[in-house]
């Protein structure tokens, strides 16, 4: 069996997959994406996630391109039909097709996308030893709230830090401050053990991972602090970590040349890692 | 004859054509793209166009999809197809079809589209009133020198002025001094007669109309200044104008509620317009 992908209305083989030219997500950038995790056979946070999909098309003036329950219902079927365990499915939003031109159009039908992707475990070594970050200059436009597939600084990020050996790059506004990552949020550890990560604003997106597990650490009873960092503190702190959808919680130890508190993944990130992880083994929504 | 478009590496009737759904201009707006105007059968500017299209793919370090006489072959050979006498044709390229994921892929194939679409002429109306233009915040990237797909703070601005009435949005820095339109250069002439436009930098495209005028300004002796200014002095000058590809020259006669000049179409403004048209009778690449 094909993989399977569901453009626009018809289930399709993956690779046969097509979108018009015209499509305005393909001449624009005209439109917004969610990624959600599915872990053993369950869907994680996917209301939260539906609710931002919902909020970045109200951003850009956009209606949801199908009621939520019938986005619901077709992520399950593609996933079904794919067969995946593990991994995530994406699901993209763009305006729809029309000639082009920069102003919206009137009668363009939003367009949707769904895809699947089983994926591997995250890899022992990586955990072990936790990831190294390098910092970039964040040049990105300043609605990174919404979630949209505007996403060129992004993988300019991304495509630095491939290149220097590290797993993520950390984007600092003009003040040295952290924003986050390119494709994930950004936490540290202070010395007296209170949890830092960036207030969500304009400047980052508002990560649902970022968000569960800020309600974990209150659970627990962390100190919590959402406040900017800047990256001098980040690098003198006693842990650092980044959370996403497809990341998890995973830890930081090197931030540029800097050796993040004693060079290994910090306890109290192990922690947080584990509460994720009983938390997406006891709470997803079912396939 | 049904009108085509060119979609890697073939003619297609431009309706079917397609690309695919991992196509990374459609899901990180990781291109670039080209407007070149067909005038009188003749292309305009060409030679800079493809000279920045090739500058655009650097900064993105990709290469050009095909050689530049097979990109000048192609788009003749389309332009016969679809008989377009007067209009543009638009050429875009993207780092190709690959898994999603934000650093670049090692083996995707640049994507190449190529489309063309007959206009009409600019309406008599606009040009004997001018145009209108509203200012917004330049919430943009640092880098609008590289011209990306990634248009979605462009089409925001264009979309913000349709809503108000106005033909464009002039985009204002943080500093208060106008960057330039969402698709259009920005100009004023100042109470003594010197042609004001934004120097080339990050914060604005190198507009190829724009880089002409200065050249037929400084052919013709009248003076110019390329400095920054802001939209206050924009507002209490002797005349404004936009330049772009498919604008050409055109007279900016309201900036927000303030009128220019005696809110009539500038006597420099109308010169250059008629300088840019003789220069594109003159001038234009044969197809």
């Amino acid at each position: 069996m094909p993989r399977e992908a569901f453009v626009n209305g018809r289930y399709v083989p993956h690779n046969q997959g097509a979108v018009h030219i015209e499509d305005r997500g393909y001449q624009f950038a005209d439109g917004v994406y969610e990624v959600v995790t599915i872990f053993d056979g369950a869907l994680i946070d996917e209301g939260p996630h539906l609710d931002r999909l919902e909020r970045s098309l109200k951003a850009l003036c956009m209606d949801m391109p199908m009621s939520r329950p019938a986005i619901k219902l077709v992520a399950r079927e593609l996933i079904r039909r794919n067969g995946v365990t593990n991994g995530i499915i994406y699901m993209q939003v763009t305006r729809g097709v029309a000639p082009r031109d920069h102003k919206f159009p009137n009668d363009a039908r939003p367009a949707l996308v769904m895809t699947t992707r089983q994926t591997k475990p995250q890899s022992a070594k990586l955990l072990a030893e936790g990831a190294k970050v390098i910092s970039v200059p964040d040049i990105r436009w300043t609605r990174c709230d919404i979630k949209s597939i505007s996403l060129l600084p992004n993988i300019l990020a991304k495509q630095e830090a491939a290149e220097a050996g590290a797993y993520e790059a950390w984007q600092v506004d003009r003040e040295g401050m952290v924003t986050e990552g390119s494709s994930t949020n950004a936490w540290i550890v202070t010395g007296d053990g209170k949890v830092v990560t960036r207030a969500a604003s304009n400047a980052i997106l508002s990560g649902i991972t970022r968000r569960t597990l800020i309600k974990l650490i209150q659970a627990e009873g962390y100190e919590l602090e959402e406040r900017a960092f800047s990256l001098e503190e980040a690098k003198v702190a006693r842990e650092a970590f980044i959370t996403s959808s497809s990341s998890y919680v995973l830890p930081v130890t090197q931030i540029d040349d800097a050796t993040v508190g004693n060079g290994h993944p910090g306890l109290l990130s192990g922690k947080l890692r584990q509460h994720y992880s009983d938390y997406m083994a006891s709470a997803g929504d079912p396939i």
